[in-house]
């Protein structure tokens, strides 16, 4: 069996209204962030690539003796630690090869995630022996959270597929994109999944925007998120599958009279895996970035043959990271239910599930801020 | 009765070894930090002519557009926020009269404390209309935290009187300085006084090194500082009397037996309030900065006759922020017994505690880093 395991929902970024399980217990993210782990490893070799052929260090150190990164939407580590030393080494490579005589740069890594992310656990776990100057900065990264020209490379891992708000309409019964029985657009009519593709649309933009006043000419940000192929249709991807799982449940739950139809109708989920066409769309509206590389790929090939993931761990993986947003709209007792039932539901339809996860629903982007405005 | 509040001990800072109490509740530092606000009020008018006089923001901005600020042991807030923006005001003005034609520089504000601090809860309180960005940097004060050159105005209130470990041989039975009975050096052996004396010069020798690397040359450092009048002994004081109230109260429970008095030997306050004259003596040695201007106070006089501050509250107030300390070292309910019984013994002794608390036992220091090294 491959892996069920749907890396986008595990994460729940900087724009999601809920952060990550904080601390270092056995339900917390930090320990639950395995397949966070894997996933970015797939975007490594695109983010080393970019790096090394595109980073001009001898043009970015003419107007800096520090080279500054962010990490946007980091959560609680430690695949965050991972990532920006990693930058750093390539970095590092690089000057030793263009600037031999030059003394090496100073970094300072900036590690963001929304205010209620648990700062107190990534402080706690940043490695004591680093290269870098360290610096949390709570915020969305939908708006702007850097001085002019201060950054040099932005890496933004499972973080933009969080939209900053849910779409408009979904919970208006007289609107088009009511989203009635539902908690996310898979299976939802036309004008639900464009009400979420035009918010994540309206999110993408205000945060290039907000990267291109903050990013140096020349600096690049990295990007590795949730996708869908181009066409494809959302029901189809096993995250979809069971977000419809979620939303049966939690009618069925309904039809019993422990909560009311209505709070289902008013509970969707603000996230939204958006096709590369869309997203390349977006940033050549920009104008502020050129798209360097990009690509699609399937997560499950890092995983061996052998690795299987229980049910039983994969839904205790997926409540890490979308408990909160559950906790905060139904009781906790019903939460309870609909994860226990979850994990039936899910290994009965197992099949689908694993032929649908063999889909491309991880994107990589590497985009560079050029001279312009 | 004038206040008993000792300001230098409700905030333990950066370099102590225990945090303030953390969270929004009614215990929490935040809470009652009420006495630190109008200890660092007492420093505004320095900090306003210092800034105003002796910054000058044409020739920063030269190499920068964005102003840098760094509070260092912020604790969890609210006065750092006040403290902040009141300096960024002032470069505002400065700005406004000396370049008036030019763009308004951005400013980042960085507020550093231990990693252990209570970040989570200082993000949180960040006031959300703010005209900087924002960013917590966790760690040791007296070691780097910033890139070369990046800082400008660097400020620090009531953190620099906490040692970064408690001195050498105080816990050694066969040292000179062995501190047996007592928690700190008031009234204890000259020796004593010394090995504080060398941990605490050693401490600020490393902060100045440190500072001397990040911040700019023409940048400012604040330090809203504990402190002595000039051969005056600590126990004269009413933080020493508090401290020895303190020791004999520990010494009464080891009497009956439910701790030892080996337990007491073995625990000292790593807090020291040099006087002046130290304080200049480790800044001349430095050389990388000139004393711009300094003065000593009595924040007293900043409450109004009418301003009584009942015991019980005191007590509260200095448990805040010492209990952390105590609670490392012995059982809860230890502490607990002598926090209750502290507040009894400091009535005992009002009028001598308020006769000595008149003395000027705040002082500031306004250092400029000068172009040398």
């Amino acid at each position: 069996m491959a892996t069920l395991v749907n890396d986008s929902i595990l994460k729940n970024d900087a724009a999601g209204p809920v952060p990550v399980s904080g601390g270092l217990g056995t339900d917390s993210y930090y320990n639950h962030s395995f397949f966070q782990k894997i996933a970015a490893n797939v975007a490594k070799d695109m983010i080393d690539e970019a790096i090394s052929k595109k980073l001009d260090v001898k043009s970015l150190l003419s107007s800096s003796k520090t080279i500054r990164l962010a990490d946007l939407g980091c959560a609680v580590g430690p695949n965050t630690f991972d990532a920006m030393q990693n930058i750093i080494d390539l970095i590092k490579l690089k000057c030793q090869t263009h600037l031999p005589t030059s003394p090496m740069p100073e970094f300072q890594v900036f590690f963001n995630d929304q205010p209620a992310n648990d700062f107190n656990t990534l402080f706690k776990s940043i490695p004591p022996k680093r290269e870098y100057f360290a610096a949390g900065v709570p915020g969305s990264f939908y708006e702007r959270l850097f001085p002019d020209s201060s950054l040099h490379v932005v890496y933004s891992s499972y973080a933009l597929h969080w939209l900053s708000k849910v779409p408009e309409g979904l919970e208006d019964k007289n609107s088009p994109a009511w989203n009635k029985g539902r908690i996310h657009h898979a299976s939802a009519a036309e004008e639900v999944r464009r009400a979420y593709a035009v918010q994540w649309a309206n999110d993408l933009s205000n945060f290039l925007n907000a990267r291109a006043r903050e990013i140096v000419p020349g600096g690049i940000i990295v990007i590795v998120t949730h996708s869908i192929p181009d066409g494809m249709e959302y029901s189809e991807l096993a995250n979809g599958m069971m977000y419809n799982c979620m939303a049966s449940i939690l009618l069925d739950i309904a039809k019993r009279g422990l909560i009311s139809e209505e709070q289902v109708d008013a509970f969707n989920l603000p996230t939204y895996a958006a096709p590369p066409g869309e997203f390349v769309s977006v940033v050549e509206n920009n104008e502020y970035f050129n798209i360097v590389t990009m690509g699609e790929s399937n997560p499950s090939p890092w995983l061996t043959d052998d690795v299987h993931v229980d049910m039983n761990e994969f839904v205790n993986h997926i409540r890490a990271a979308m408990e909160g947003m559950f906790n905060k709209h139904f009781a906790r007792e019903i939460v309870n239910e609909m994860f226990e039932r979850l994990e039936v539901k899910l290994s009965e339809i197992s099949v689908e599930m694993e032929s649908a996860y063999k889909d491309k629903i991880q994107a990589f982007y590497v985009l560079q801020r050029n001279d312009s405005g």
